[in-house]
C-alpha cells in the first residue's frame, strides 16, 4: 500500500495549468501520473482525449448487480502567481506542522488523492468487494471544463449505468464540521452593449444634445433591483424552489457569526434579498451581479469625451428550479423594454449553467424515486462522519456553482454526493494554498467506510 | 512682405507635438521660427521660459494713449497618429486645390500665420500706425497649458494695459457665415470612487449578501437627472444666465439643420435640456456627463466576480455665471447623500475653468463699462466681415471651453474678439487636418481691417 502523502508530493510536483501551454508537460506528467496509479490500483484505464486535455476514465467493472459510484475529480490546478507572494515554492509541496504547501494540494489534488487512497485501502483490504468505481477525472476543471459536455455525450450510456457520483471538490467549514453540499447555484450570464452616437464626442461640442450611453446604462442597471434587494425583473422568481424548514435548521447547525462575516467582507452593512439573513440569502436566494462595467475614458487625469459605448457583464446566480434560458431572456426582455429610445442595446451570450439539488433521504421532501443505493450512500456518509469526526455532517445548498454536476444529472439521470474537504484557510486559486494532513488522514477513512457500506447494497432489480 | 502660404509652409513643416518629448526639435524650431518671424517685423520679442514649452511674449509698444490689442495663438500641435490614415505627409504641408493639408495647418498655425500675415500689411502699408500689439504665442495649449496660469501672474500688469485679446481659434460653419464666439462654457471635473468589500469576492460564495459597489454607483448616477434631461442636483441652476432673445436671434440666423445634425453624430433621437433645441441646449445650458466608467472585469468571457470597486469620471459644462467649486460641491454633496450606507464613496478632484462671456455692443444686455475700444473692435468686426464675407457675423455662445480666455479675464479684466476661422471640414485633431486658403486670404484682410479701424480708436483718458 503507498503512502497517501508522498503519492500526493509527487502529484503536485507537477505544475499542471490547464489554462497556460507553457505547462504542457506538467499536464501530461499530472495526467500520466494519475493514469499510472489507477492502472496500478487494477482499473481499466481509458485516456479520453478532448480538444485540449484528456479526461482520464478509469474502470473497475464487475458484476451488473454491483453498485456503481463514479469518483469525480480534476488533475488541472490554477495558475501560481503571484509567485512572489509565496512563501515555499508553488511546485514543490511542502510540509509545515501538519499542513501540506503547493498548488493544488486543496484544489483538487489532496482531496483527489484522499478518494483514491480510500479506493486502494478499500480494494487492498478485499480484493473481491461487490462494488464497480469508475474514476472520472478531468484535465480542464480550472479552465470551466469546456471539453466536458461533449465527453459527457459519449460516455452517457456507460455513465447511466451507475448509481451517484461521488466528489471532494467543496468546502469544509471547519475542521469539525463535515458539510455534505446538497444543492448548488446556477449560472446565466450575458453582456449589455449601450451604444449612442456613431463615435465617441467632444462633451464641449455636442454636450446637451444626446444621451450618453453611460447614463443610459445607469439608468437600466439602476432599475434591476428594488431598494428591498430584490431582482426587479418581472417574473424572475417564478420559479424558486421554497425553502425547506430541514434546509433553515440544517444551516442553524452551522452557527454562522454574521459579524466574523462582515469583518471578513470588509462591510459595515450586509445587502440581501428582503426576507434573508447573510447565510440564507446566498445559499437559498437566486441573485443579478453586475460583474463588470466599462465605458468611456478610464485612464489618468479626464478626458472630456461623451463616449459613444458603454457595456456591462451580468450574471444571475440560479436557484432550483429557475432555468438559465428562461432567466436570460425574462432580464434581457426587461433590459430591452427599459432601454431609453435614444440610445440602442445589444447583448453578448454567454455561458450558463442550471442549478442542482439532492434530497438527502429522511428529508421532507426526499423525492419517493430516489435510488436506493444513493440513499445508502447517504446514510453511511451520515454514520461514518458522525463517527470519525465526532458529529454527522450537515447538510447545505451553497452559493456557488459547479456546473459539471447539474450537467452530469441533465444528461444521465446521476446525483452526487459531494464530500467538502478544503477549510477557509486552504487559500484555493491564491498564494501559499495548503491542505490539512489531518483532514486527509480523516477523509480517507470515512470515503473507505462510505464505499464499503455502498458495496453491501443491492441493486433493484432490472437496472 | 512676405508670402503667407509660404511661410505657413514653413511653420507646419515643424512637427511641434507638445505632448511627446520625442518632437523637443520640432517644438524649438517652431518656437524660434514664430519668434524671428515676429522680430523681423519689428517687434519686442521675449521667449518666456516656463516648465515645459516657452511662450512667446512679442511687443509693438507705443504711446500709453494708444489702444493696445493681445493677439493670442499656439504654435503647437496635436500628435499626427495614426499616421497612415494621411493621405499627405503630416509635417509636409501639401496644396491641393484651395486647401492646404498639414498637421496644424487649421489648429492653429494656419490662423495664427493669418494674424501674423494681417499685422505685416499693416505695419507695411502704415509704419507709424497708433496702435499697440503684443502677441501671445503659447506652446502647451494642446496640453491645456498647464504653465499658463503663472505666466498669467507673472505677466498680468503688462497685460492689464492691453483693451482686449484678440483670437483665432475657433470654428467657422461655413466658408460663407462668419461666427464670432461671444462665450464659452466652464468645466467642473471629479472622478467618484465607490468601495464596496475589501477585495474582489466570488459571486457565487458570497453574492446575496452585499451590495455591488457597480449597481450602487449605477444607482448613484442613474438620479442625477431628470427623465426630462435636467440635472437633478438641486441648486445646480440657481446662478445659469438666462438666455437673452437676441441670443436666440443669431442662432436662428445659423438656420441649423437638425436633421443633419442628428445624422452627423448617428443618433435617432436628441436628448435635450428640457425646454432647449440641441442647437439651443448645448450653448445655452449646463451639463452633468459622465466620461468614463470603470469596475470589476472587462475583458473577453466572464468573470463571476463582486468587484469591491468602481469609478466613474464627470464632468460639468457650465455656463455663466455658475462657478465651478461651488457646482463642484453642490454635486459632490448630492452623491454623498445619495451614496447607499452598504458603500463608501471618495472623490478624486480633477481641473476646473470658469463660463466665459462677452456681449458685443448694442445688443440688450450690454455692460455699460465695456471699454470703448473693445466696443469699437466688435463695431469693426462687424463691418469687416460684412464687406468681405458678404454678411455680417454671427455673435454666439459655443459648447466648448477655452479655459484660458476666463482665466484671462479673470486675472486681468480682458475680454476676447474670437473670429473664428476653420471649417468643420478641416478635422482637426484628426487624420488629413487641412486649411482653406480662400479662408486664409479673407482672414487677413478681415484682420487687417479690424486692427486699422482699432487703431483709430483714442483711448479713455486716464486708463
Amino acid at each position: 500500500m503507498f503512502d497517501p502523502v508522498e503519492k500526493l508530493k509527487e502529484f503536485v510536483r507537477f505544475p499542471s495549468i490547464s489554462t497556460d501551454s507553457q505547462f504542457r508537460d506538467g499536464m501530461k506528467g499530472a495526467q500520466e501520473f494519475v493514469a499510472g496509479l489507477l492502472g496500478s490500483l487494477g482499473f481499466k484505464v481509458e485516456v479520453v482525449k478532448t480538444e485540449l486535455h484528456p479526461i482520464i476514465f478509469a474502470q473497475r467493472e464487475g458484476d451488473p448487480s454491483w453498485p456503481h459510484v463514479v469518483i469525480y475529480g480534476h488533475y488541472d490546478v490554477q495558475p501560481a502567481d503571484p509567485l512572489e507572494l509565496w512563501k515555499t515554492p508553488a511546485f514543490e509541496p511542502t510540509i509545515i506542522g501538519s499542513r501540506i504547501y503547493g498548488r493544488g494540494t486543496a484544489d483538487n489534488k489532496g482531496p483527489l488523492m484522499t478518494n483514491i487512497t480510500a479506493v486502494a485501502q478499500l480494494l487492498e483490504a478485499n480484493p473481491k468487494i461487490p462494488l464497480r468505481i469508475t474514476f472520472l477525472i478531468e484535465g480542464e476543471e480550472e479552465m470551466g471544463s469546456p471539453s466536458f459536455p461533449k465527453f459527457l455525450e459519449r460516455y452517457a450510456d456507460k455513465l447511466r449505468e451507475a448509481d451517484f457520483v461521488y466528489l471532494s471538490d467543496t468546502a469544509l467549514p471547519n475542521a469539525e464540521q463535515v458539510v455534505i453540499t446538497c444543492g448548488l447555484r446556477g449560472l446565466a450570464l450575458f453582456d449589455v452593449h449601450i451604444t449612442g452616437a456613431k463615435s465617441d464626442l467632444h462633451s464641449g461640442l455636442h454636450g446637451g444634445v444626446l444621451l450618453n450611453p453611460i447614463q443610459a446604462l445607469a439608468e437600466i442597471l439602476a432599475s434591476l433591483h428594488t431598494p428591498d434587494g430584490r431582482v426587479n425583473v418581472p417574473g424572475f422568481y417564478d420559479d424558486v424552489l421554497d425553502v425547506h424548514p430541514w434546509e433553515r435548521e440544517e444551516l442553524k447547525k452551522l452557527g454562522g457569526d454574521e459579524k466574523a462575516y462582515a469583518e471578513f467582507l470588509g462591510i459595515d452593512h450586509f445587502y440581501t434579498t428582503s426576507g434573508f439573513s447573510p447565510f440564507e440569502s446566498v445559499r437559498f436566494q437566486p441573485t443579478l451581479e453586475i460583474n463588470g462595467i466599462g465605458g468611456g475614458y478610464q485612464g489618468e487625469g479626464t478626458k472630456t469625451v461623451i463616449p459613444s459605448k458603454a457595456f456591462a457583464k451580468l450574471s444571475c446566480r440560479l436557484v432550483p428550479n429557475q432555468q438559465p434560458d428562461r432567466i436570460k431572456k425574462l432580464v434581457m426582455d426587461t433590459i430591452r423594454a427599459r432601454t431609453p429610445k435614444a440610445v440602442k442595446v445589444a447583448f453578448v451570450d454567454q455561458h450558463k449553467g442550471d442549478p442542482y439539488i439532492v434530497v438527502p433521504p429522511d428529508r421532507s421532501n426526499t423525492p419517493k424515486d430516489q435510488s436506493p443505493v444513493l440513499a445508502r450512500a447517504f446514510r453511511a456518509t451520515d454514520q461514518a462522519v458522525a463517527e470519525i469526526w465526532g458529529r454527522p455532517p450537515v447538510y447545505l445548498r451553497e452559493g456557488g456553482s459547479v456546473p459539471i454536476i447539474a450537467e452530469i444529472k441533465r444528461v444521465t439521470g446521476l446525483d452526487s454526493v459531494m464530500f467538502g474537504l478544503f477549510l477557509p484557510e486552504d487559500n484555493l486559486h491564491a498564494p501559499n494554498e495548503g491542505f490539512s494532513l489531518e483532514v486527509m488522514k480523516k477523509g480517507i477513512e470515512t470515503t473507505r467506510r462510505i464505499l464499503a457500506a455502498v458495496a453491501k447494497v443491492p441493486r433493484p432489480r432490472g437496472t
